[in-house]
């Protein structure tokens, strides 16, 4: 995806000689440096700090005058952040890290050719002190809780960037730049921030647009001048990780209208074109990425990623994911069970078990109807999996929760989502989910398959390109500028849209032609 | 002098009262504050750093959004230095900072008023490590000599700047900005620069514009974040002394040329007027400070400043400060006294004592003639205060140098002495010294007596006005890229004056017509 951006750094290294001073050229030691710069970038501002020059006259009389320097560039300015003895051959590298409130990945970077040397992805350490938002927000009222949050973070980042850089022989010190997206929570928890005020009315971020910070403002364990870029959001319930999304789908300067949407803690989804963008987050989240769900997990080997109900035997066939015996079901794996249950009749419109379609698969367990999907025998646990009434109720709440934020957002602009020319899917979410079966279900519009475009970890990406290249990173700064942010929680017409999403497809079945098409297959 | 600029300051406060957040505007709270400060400031570009930005969500509530902010500019961005709840009255207040190699003194002033509420003047504590510049630096190549030098520097400046405070009512906290002027040297050793190169062939200084720093980096004991403006030099021996000069002088902006003398450590010269600024440093000073003979003395009580011969009787009249018993002769004295035994015949033009005409005063020690200024009974330290050839000698190839460098720096430009329509005097010497016992060793050009200005100070006065006017401060940066400045040590021309330059007034006698006259009169 990196290719919607030519290689234009702001970040470069310089390889300089210079003439050594004499009595007809007694220019001082920084200015000669910098005059050099300016000749080598073909600028006319560059900046040293204090620290920089006091290393300065020794280090040009020992090198000979031959020099090897790293700078960055912010607002024209070219500023360094470090020099040492030429080495002409000396790689510069940078950090783009996705801050994920469950998952972080941090993708390590050569800066001269924009190529990714490696990768390594983990849980967020702060998932010990609370799996959600919400709890962590709260967490920082304890003493010293929001130092604990920030510490635990920042720790764990550095171990694996040491580890990232030694699995690939990179030495720490040559990383000079970095590039975060994350939800506004993750990126004040980054930097130290009180979150506070972002989960109570008005919802306030103490800040959007951090800008850039040093490595050692940051407490990232690399070169201590080299710039961090924070990916800028727009309010409490869209970061910096959107922006990156919307970056990295291209959206932004398409023509026709689409639409990105990223499932995570919550829904997040944003409309427009090359002319407007609209935003909007809601709480969609959890139940649609398998959270909620008694059987539901994350996606690890032995979980159950797709699902399918043989239309003649009612025969259910699980895939897990390494072809490990089963153990639990992820968000696309329940997608596809909830739909299959639905096209086999097994379930009503209102997601109510049908007793006489179930046969010997429906229990009753503390009073409450479970489906046997996996037996006692074939589990990977040694207990049966199964899917209760009020896990089904969930998911839907979470489905018609999707489709009500995108019909929401349509209507606002006065477009039909048949419209939609690309609809992107963000996120694990987006590479695993069966579009088919979240149109069954109603979660999303019943549009040609291939309008439904996977795009993987655009949080990840959209920090890389603007990482690599400066017009990705004006271009993220244009399209926070651009975005127009629709508070759903106080719209009354996101409650009305609501209620007609709760049933299978919809109350309004003609919005869904296709999913009747399958259902007799099916049935 | 400060009313050579309006009052317009580049360090400022404001108070503002937002408005406190709404369903209707989520705006965040560092958007908050900087859309308020934009409108108040009328300007487009403000920065906030991190360490700010983590209290601002407590102190805008606690507040109640009636804040109080302290910023100042830098290429027409306005950086937020500190933030508290609202305090209308409060004063901001700044510091200027004359640097010098023997002298420092401190300024505070109200940035409001541009008024200066008090001063403090005390002995450079590196004096204790070596008197002179050359010995500092010498210094410097003892193990953590630089760290040494600089910290005893920064530790007296702190205390200094405590008692000002102290004395003044004022919290030290409420200092938000310093502007400091020193010599070449002296700013590298008070930013802990090393200054090895600077006395060395081709006389490399590390840098000459430091521009403006932090408080914290510099070490000053102020507002952490206040801005320290370093004034710019031009080279190892024209420092941001000079050019505070130059400033505070007016004399880049006159039509006519103009002349600005500086003599401390060495003898700074400035030719130019609003067109042209040519430049020149050369070893000139000691002696005439009155630092070389062995009855010389800096400025205290009982130093003789005046001196005078009685035509007729040939009694001596002396002059002490706060006319106290003669204890030694400082600069201005050794002028008046040199000069006067010249109008009395008891020196010739070569410097040499005429026996006859000295009488009984002259007397052998040591095989070395030396006359009795002071005689035993009137000293004030009990012993006779006495003038040895070799103080004449030492006086006059001072006295030689200083007229050489006018002279040189005349000619390059093609300009007679008897052109300059001023002749500024810059520092106590400056303040003290009789332009007519100058003139008459041909020190200084042969001038009409209303030409010479005394301007004190002018590097503390350079400091204050660019503290305090944003345009002053863009002055000081122009004079610096403005100045020619000429090496003296690598120039020919300079060593045949020199030689015609010793006798006094000098060797071609129609380049002091007055000094005639007077001789007569005296004779």
């Amino acid at each position: 995806m990196t290719s919607l951006f030519d290689h234009e750094p702001w970040i470069k290294k310089v390889d300089l000689k210079l003439t050594p001073p004499s009595l007809k050229d007694n220019t001082a030691d920084t200015d000669r440096l910098i005059k050099g710069v300016k000749k080598s970038l073909k600028t006319e501002k560059v900046h040293i700090n204090l620290s920089l020059i006091k290393r300065l006259p020794h280090l040009l009389r020992e090198s000979n005058y031959d020099v090897h320097c790293v700078l960055f560039e912010e607002d024209d300015v070219w500023q360094l952040t470090n020099i040492s003895s030429a080495r002409p051959d000396a790689l510069i590298c940078g950090l783009a890290v996705d801050l994920g409130t469950s998952t972080i990945v941090i993708r390590l970077l050569d800066l001269l050719t924009g190529k990714a040397l490696g990768e390594t992805t983990f849980l967020n350490p702060q998932v010990e002190i609370g799996t959600d938002i919400l709890t962590r927000i709260h967490f920082t009222r304890e003493p010293s809780g929001l130092e604990r949050l920030q510490g635990v973070l920042i720790e764990r980042l550095n171990q694996k960037i040491i580890g990232l850089c030694k699995t690939h022989d990179v030495d720490v010190s040559s990383i000079v730049g970095a590039a975060v997206a994350g939800n506004t929570t993750m990126t004040h928890l980054f930097l130290g921030l009180d979150p506070y005020w972002i989960c109570r009315e008005p919802y306030i971020p103490v800040l959007n647009n951090p800008g850039l910070l040093t490595a050692k403002e940051s407490g990232l364990g690399v070169m201590e001048r080299a710039p961090v870029l924070i990916m800028p959001g727009v309010g409490s319930y869209l970061g910096g990780d959107l922006i990156a999304g919307v970056l990295a789908s291209g959206l932004y300067q398409q023509k026709e209208p689409s639409i990105l949407v990223d499932v995570g803690t919550n829904a997040e989804v944003v409309l427009g074109n090359d002319e407007w963008l609209m935003a909007c987050a809601g709480a969609a989240g959890p139940a649609l990425e398998g959270g909620v769900a008694s059987m539901g997990m994350q996606a690890a080997p032995g979980v159950i990623d797709k699902f399918m109900i043989e239309p003649r035997s009612k025969a259910f066939q699980i895939r897990t994911i390494d072809h490990k015996p089963p153990i639990g079901i992820c968000g696309s794996g329940l997608i596809d069970l909830v739909a299959f249950l639905f096209l086999a009749n097994m379930i009503d419109m209102r997601g109510k078990y049908v007793p006489d379609q179930c046969g010997k698969r429906l229990v009753v367990m503390d009073g409450i109807e479970h489906l046997v999907v996996v037996t006692e025998s074939e589990s990977g646990t040694g207990k049966a999996l199964t899917l209760s009434q009020p896990d089904i109720d969930s998911l839907l709440r979470s489905k018609a929760a999707m489709y009500t934020i995108l019909t929401t957002i349509a209507d606002m602009v006065s477009i039909s989502l048949k419209d939609l020319s690309r609809f992107y899917i963000a996120g694990t979410f987006g590479a695993y989910i069966d579009p088919r079966s979240a149109i069954t279900l109603g979660m999303l519009p019943d549009l040609p398959i291939q309008t439904y475009v996977p795009l993987g970890n655009t949080s990840l990406e959209g920090a890389c390109m603007a990482l690599l290249s400066s017009k990705a990173r004006q271009k993220a700064y244009e399209i926070r500028d651009r975005i127009t942010y629709i508070e759903l929680n106080v719209n009354q017409e996101f409650m009305n849209h609501f209620s007609a999403a709760r049933f299978i497809p919809h109350t309004n079945r003609s919005l869904f032609p296709s999913v009747k098409e399958w259902r007799i297959l099916a049935g």
